[in-house]
């Protein structure tokens, strides 16, 4: 813990600062400068340094020990690889995870397994119960859902990532899916993260669209905790000002996860930008920057899809950016 | 839905415009301009305008009918009044819920309530269950503390505001509550508020970090649409990229909300500004902009509380500040 | 300067960020503790903390001393009244500038001065130079406007603001005006605010709607350092994700610079919202906060009005609106 | 113009609403729908669409018509090629531009003109007055500056981008510079801009920190509507809540821009990020993502950089980040 006093901080001020520090445990050093004098704690146990900026004569406080340990970069210098069967996401290829929004029907979820293993991707992804925005709109199938999406994974030699929405779906979940995806919503749904911790099956944890990297971490940190350290990254897209793309991508959280965490990092282009003609140029932004794996949307007939069709590729154009991307991965010394 | 049109856009184009619009049972009125053609569709079912938006030769397109009814202004012109013993809260008198952000002790919460009662206060607030942004962050009393917080409401003639996690708390809360309050990373947790739709305890609902205000209306929806319509949202600040404070408080939000709304409309001044020297001003300033209520933190002693005491004022700052909100409140025609 | 080691960083690399800090001219004090190695440097010049923040093995860095000196309110403690003619703004009475977004008729801006006087306002606020977005929109009524401008401020009694677009207006606009205003777009416009500096004319300097509170007051130095203490800072409205508001009016800006800073502040609740419907509620709110003054665009005839007429008030609106500002100012024991 | 009246709105509301547009010069369309009322105008003057979304009845309102005409797409579909020397930017080779933040001496500069042009850039950057957020930060060598800038340039068979501070500058800078740079904080600086359409030198224009995409158009919408046509556009990070970067770069621009416009588009990875550990990630992503150049800060001994060390390259990993792009340019069909 790091306090600066403002200049001119009276000796009782000074004091009363150094006073609480040993309070909380700290073993103080003061270093007295021409405007300021600085007090640095060590030792003490971790609080929000809000509380020292708030006393009179401080002008700021800082922690200095990462609130997260285990997701820290330094606790796995070399990186983390999620293996599922045959499948390793990790620092090696590039793994792609692609399907629809929503499994609709068994026509549609076999017609799209096909189209994504035909096309490289290793995992299916959809949604079996859909967090939606309006209470009106259609809210996923179900346990019916998984069963069809499990199959269709199954007939095409796919692994299944599908979003479970709060802890008591994830029996239900863990039944069907090699992958328990925790969406965007949710990333600060402590109770969820908490009992995710204590399960066995690997986690894709989205970051939240106002979430900093910081809070996406320590998000992380709640299931490496409990135990799982099978955790997947994803940047999904943040909110901000403009407003002609859904979300702004943030590329740049790519390579910042990589440098400050040694969990994989994936990124999700059709979420990134909610529309379709933006997401191959996404796509290859996000391998070029140093993605682990890509989470797409693809279904077979989009503008017929009951979600996201706007921001689903069809087989054609998914396809096509699967070319586009294996040059690119090439391009930065990986395979996909 | 309205779909304008590209400048140029051939007529294939605004036949296949106009046969999704048919396929998805709209009346289609087509206006044809010097520039650009428009396609007004009439009376089809709702769904996502960038549907259209994606398609070649569409410019863009609008969505007219509003996504949320029950909650909108028009469904209740007079306003929605939600009665609790015998607490008002709507159009009429300010009421102020006040209280630690923890329950930590008997002792602590004994003397929370009876500060925040001799202040003017109808209900007091206190967590129980802590959504924290670290795992190692103290995550509150659990049912112990909803006891201690229910005993001290009773013994000082308060009304109790505690918060729900996620569904499966419901029943225990409200066992000790008399509002269930939704945290703002629960905005968007649609289990928990379908949920909380079929109960009969009223609803603090506050605003997610990163949520427009549309959407914090149609999560109202969820609840209201269940048959519970004692719903009361809450501006507890919104993220952007000032960081001297927490938070930045869109005080707007609550004459737009009461334009917009029936419901109630409460601002939190604690969270909004995360530093207790900026709450008095920010109180104010939510009464003055015509706020139904206030939601403040208020510790014994600050500095020794276990979560949030930076924003939490001790008795004698809420004691003053109560009395300054007495006299802004009747400068809009209220009482506090 | 802070230096924060990252856990495990090497003895070269202390040192190398020792000697770098040495090479500034600190003179460096060096804590190590269990987990992390904190260097505090002392005395040295001001530079970017990134510098260090990149460096390998530094975990991040800190600057201590403020970057403005001259704005900081360690400097006039007890605050400033910038004096002109009859009128002060600072921490006595609200002082209200009304008028319209821009001089567009002799007829029009002498109703709109009649009618900002007779409601209480003291200065008179119209744009002869506007800074429009797209080029096809109306851009000012140029030198004519500022005579036409004067003319209806004496008539009525009333002081002059007009906005200064670039340093070679400033001969112009100082002939006409008696505050000199630099919009939100030129904030950081660097030059005009040096030539601002060797004025004797004071200064109204509005927020840029994407800049911190610490820009803000950088802004205000480099008008200060100039020479000219006659600075006035105004709020309105930053840009965040929220669009049923042209803008987020940040009413906790009010309070943080007059804790921060010396110089008066007023609050645009024009500008702020972008909706005439909201101003009346943005306007208490900023009074209620402590605002020193309001900039409020009032017309004859918004609907017509060339530019800005969606946020302007009729002169009824803005008449009923003073009743109601008195009350909120005498509430925060102010007079307007 | 579409108005879309509230549900319930009267018919003396609709009547106010079509007589406006009408009194606009618009030929009105009226839709009568179930819940709401759609009034689509034709034809009219461009203004404001908040202006009908304040009326009473009014729910919403949208402007058709794109408010940039020439910086349009359909305005030349088949894009823009700025020739300068034998150097083109536009749709074919990706163009880097490189060298220091500022021109600090002599050496320094030829130092880095060396550096830059043997790696394979083809213009040299260098600011010669910088807009520093501090009054006391270093502000530049000015003319001369660019004199030696010329020089180094020359020498090494360069072209020169060098930032314009405002109009006055404009004969002095084109007097040494072949592109002349607009700044982010200048994006919306209209004196400025307008100024620079008369002249024949190209322009590369940065999009504000705060701009949309749409505002960034309209701004090139001056430069071209003066009759100069050689713009060429820059996105260079945009201010979000997230702060490990220093700016949030918004590769997504690139796609959208390329899509909606024909100006050539290129990106500044030090400025999108801040943190010279960034740029290569960055700077690989916007060429993967379609962009037509590069600016980026390089310097040959960045911790002793006068201004922006933290974000430029040395020679050594700009040397590395320009084969990298070499492979990333070719896997998208493009040569660097």
């Amino acid at each position: 813990m790091l306090v600066v006093m403002e200049e001119g901080a009276s000796e009782a001020q000074i004091q009363k600062a150094i006073d609480r520090l040993v309070g909380l445990g700290f073993d103080v050093h003061r270093s007295t400068g021409v405007v300021h004098t600085v007090l640095g704690g060590v030792g003490g146990k971790d609080f929000e340094p809000e509380l020292f900026a708030v006393m009179d004569g401080v002008k700021e406080a800082h922690r200095i020990v990462s609130p997260y340990k285990l997701a820290s970069r330094s606790f796995r210098p070399g990186g983390t690889t999620v293996r599922i069967k045959d499948v390793e996401i990790g620092p090696g290829a590039v793994v792609v995870m692609a399907g629809p929004c929503s499994v609709e029907s068994r026509d549609q979820i076999e017609r799209s397994a096909e189209a994504v293993a035909r096309g490289g991707a290793r995992v299916i992804r959809g949604g079996a119960f859909k967090p939606r925005s309006s209470p009106y709109s259609f809210q996923g199938m179900g346990e019916e859902g998984l069963q069809l999406l499990r199959g269709a994974a199954d007939r095409n030699g796919l692994l299944v990532v599908s979003e479970v929405m709060d802890q008591t779906q994830i029996p239900l979940l863990a039944a069907y899916s090699d992958i328990l995806q925790v969406g965007a919503r949710n990333m600060q749904n402590y109770n969820l993260l908490r009992e995710l911790g204590k399960q066995r099956s690997p986690v894709l944890l989205k970051r939240g669209i106002a979430a900093t990297i910081e809070e996406l971490l320590l998000s992380a940190e709640y299931i490496l905790s409990g135990g799982n350290y099978d955790v997947i990254l994803c940047e999904r897209g943040i909110r901000t000002f403009e407003t002609y793309t859904r979300n702004t991508m943030d590329i740049s959280a790519i390579p910042v996860v990589k440098k400050l965490s040694h969990l994989p990092m994936v990124a999700d282009p059709s979420h990134g930008t909610g529309r379709r003609d933006m997401v191959p140029a996404m796509a290859r932004a996000a391998v070029a920057a140093g993605a682990d794996g890509l989470l797409m949307e693809v279904h077979p007939d989009p503008d017929r899809a009951l979600s996201d069709g706007a921001q689903s590729l069809d087989p054609q154009q998914y396809a096509e950016l699967m070319l586009q991307l294996r040059l690119i991965a090439k391009a930065v010394g990986r395979t996909l």
